[in-house]
């Protein structure tokens, strides 16, 4: 069994930490607030006083923080998690953020003798708490090979996406075409709505053509074709538009500062930031057609 | 077997006919052009001196032309195919033009004791040969269910997509969707390439994650993952980009008439425009790719 | 003085054809609201029972329609203005309909040895009230010539933009710019609300240097720098956001049929579709930076 | 007369140092090319072998770097300028860069007792070697006082626009509606020239309507209106597309960061990624008409 530590026990990493208790992991963790670090220790976890802490009580250290600024704020400097963990540290960072940030923290971490990988993931809440979550993962083959363990322990799909910094790039990437093709199924069924082209029949014939996708036949925008998607329910999340905003961001930050061209990554984060503007931002991703309808 | 009129023998058009022809059926056909028209006659079809000749042929006619407005004046006026056919005649416009002209037609072969459904397909010239398009009809259930044996003599997959100009409807909405997601997939790889993720490591993740769609997974616009899809082989078409695009415009007119909100809808044909505009109307659509990173 | 036939007696028509009573003018105007029409007999006009006898009351008709539907059905047609007017009784034109329409019926015109100019307008019920609207004119020469002094008892500036249907167009291309212009600097104040920057100093600066435009220096969308921008009513317009979509539909029709590449018109208009869309179709259209903020 | 430190002599800084020289000021210079700091010897200033030497030998310190990175490594960290130069120093950066820097390097500097101004400039090489330069200022009011007489002589239009930080903010929010109306104009004459309307028509109509706008009227994107405009000179710059990019780019930055939504923003930094994507980076940002044209 692993000596974990864990930085950020939030919705997602408190069960994260905890399923890493239920494989017989020993666990110490930390948050900044006391009542997450609590249902840690209530789960059989220990409970550190402070980041630096938790790192030290780890041969591995998992983090899961809201951003880059965060990311960058534990690991680096001179208390930084980098320069008082134990040498040979393996951290793991789960966190969504910048690939700019991933690749300047694990320079650092090769710097000071420690070993990282950028890990986030995609599967939200439900996915932290059944452990189904899907991992990204960058960094050097064998810290990968070393982690991959755990990650299964909390995950269901590991992917190991190159060196450091890939697995957000992959994540943003990914994320990127899902925020366009919702948008695109979205207008499509408001478009059809217009036409007098039932639902049912656009996902009939859309889900055995070529306009298929995830956005589509997993996770349909409107009621009625795919029963277990948040449409069904009011929309109610799900992933909510202001994660997706948040992704859809980081890919417009990755392409602007690399000079990639993405006009409909673009214009996807601006119609989703209309959306979260409008105070929608906890709803559902896939609420965004109502938006397209006017009445958000 | 049935006695069957086709006007329209162009590069669609023409394998169309002459899969009925193989299939039994007496088809009477006719086109502008002599040379396609003779093509249909060493098939074993009849050759008409005119479409009025070619329609009166026909207890079904088939009609195949490339745009609402040659629709409108072929069907419509004092000598249209609407007012010279056979009273009863079951026409099947196939052509791929906008909703408007296509229920206009409709109601004015009602009006001229004639029974129509729209019909456009998908699958290209190859799809047209082999006998394996799809289409996507719009008309009454009568109609549809009588048409239906000799469509699946041209195609694979019927659908019956509502009343009249449904089949249009349907097929721009699936179209609008392919067009937005093959940029949202395309745009992905350029940032992949920018960041210095693999094309099949992004690939092997979205492909089984939340960006699948029919255009990477079928279609995939860069070398390698799919290795029958035109990236392979130069971006030559298929689907071409002069297509495409057309189809994104259609889409753009019904959304503008029926206030429709469609940004991403709007932001794809403008891309596909600017690309066709470039000289690059004849390239793959999946060759969008290459305007994306500056160099088509 | 003139003869005039004056077919449509809406919110714009009814004081124009007021305008050219008080000039002196015999004006006979239909309108199928018979309420507007008797507003025009209050005024001193002939009350004519039908467009036709409005049209065949004038050597000059004006016709003031919402769209290119109105337009075709009443010029064209058996019974159509062409049809029933005297002989080279000269059209004016003055609804903004798509240029296409516009040189169809001006051919028609022409075939039916009648003569035509297309003649838009801006500035509003107030322009039109006060005699102060501009003209963009479409015709030949000869004819431009001879409707001058009629315009200018409606107009205050008065423009022949080239043959026929160049009106529709100089109209669309200017108000195209208006539109995308005034988005670009709602969204320059609302970048400088959230970076702290003042609204009069972002004036001051822009107002004198290469941002200037009429959007900012004449209509400017925050309250304050311009007294009389319809932002210092609460967005009362003006020239409503619902008449801008109109405008905007029209010059996207205009480019989609002519493949004139437009990606900011484009947008433009599916950022007003979603603003009327969402209910504020009434609201001036500065009242746009009010969407952008979230809080229309 | 005072004793001035300049750092960063290319293109824009030497012209500008020389124009304090020509005043009588004493200017110290340095430049990591050592030919562009030779020419400011040749001009009569000291030639520094260091920024830090430049630094100390002025009362007030002129920096002119290409971009946000630069200006904090030279400003920041132990060996920066603001711990080296002598107290009280005043400093005024004329870099264009992003706004979030910018607030940094302010805020440090008040920390090292140290004063600065943001201020960055438009106007181009010309304009800084005529001496005619806008200068938008962010800082404190004294600090802004005392620098305008220097200001006065490296540029005609001096505006303070607020805080620290709030030069950028005016620089980006304005050259944001300049690249959005650049397009938009461009977009209108493309149109235009596909409705057989002539380009001194529209100039002519929308420069004395709600199109007019200094993208139109002062740098007419096609040639003839306006005869000093770059078209006229097969848009050689000018202000090229290379820097209006980086401009739009910095504008989307600051818009992602504060969660400003700028649709058209957006759309038009991608529209000049395109454009400069594909090898046009030097050409004048006005040349963005060839590029909708499909033959740049």
């Amino acid at each position: 069994m692993a000596r974990i530590g864990f930085v950020g026990l939030g919705n997602m990493g408190l069960p994260m930490a905890r399923n890493l208790l239920k494989a017989g992991h020993e666990v110490t963790g930390f948050d900044l607030n006391a009542a997450q670090a609590r249902a840690l220790g209530d789960a059989g976890g220990q409970v550190a006083t402070s980041a630096q802490e938790a790192a030290q009580a780890g041969d591995i250290v998992v983090t899961m923080l809201p951003s880059g600024r965060e990311v960058s704020a534990l690991y680096l400097g001179d208390d930084g998690l980098l320069a008082v963990a134990g040498p040979g540290t393996l951290f793991i960072d789960s966190s969504t953020i910048d690939v700019e940030t991933a690749r300047k923290v694990a320079t650092a971490a090769q710097d000071a003798g420690q070993r990282m990988l950028d890990a986030p993931v995609s599967g939200g809440v439900g996915g932290a708490e059944a452990g189904t979550l899907t991992f990204m993962v960058g960094g050097a083959d064998g810290d990968f090979t070393e982690a991959r363990p755990l990650l299964e322990v909390m995950g269901k799909t590991i992917v190991h996406a190159g060196g450091p910094g890939n697995g957000q790039a992959a994540k943003i990437c990914n994320n990127m075409i899902l925020g366009i093709s919702m948008i695109g199924v979205s207008e499509a069924f408001v478009l059809a709505e217009k036409l007098g082209l039932d639902h049912q029949k656009l996902f009939d014939i859309s889900s055995t053509a070529s306009g298929q996708c995830w956005s589509l036949t997993t996770y349909c925008p409107v009621p009625g074709p795919v029963p277990t998607s948040p449409a069904n329910r009011d929309y109610q999340a799900g992933f909510t538009a202001a994660m997706m905003l948040k992704d859809l961001k980081l890919a417009q930050d990755a392409a602007t500062h690399t000079d990639a061209a993405t006009p409909l990554g673009a214009l996807a984060a601006q119609t989703y930031g209309l959306f979260v503007g409008g105070g929608q931002g906890g709803v559902d991703f896939s609420g965004i057609i109502r938006f397209l309808r006017g009445h958000a």
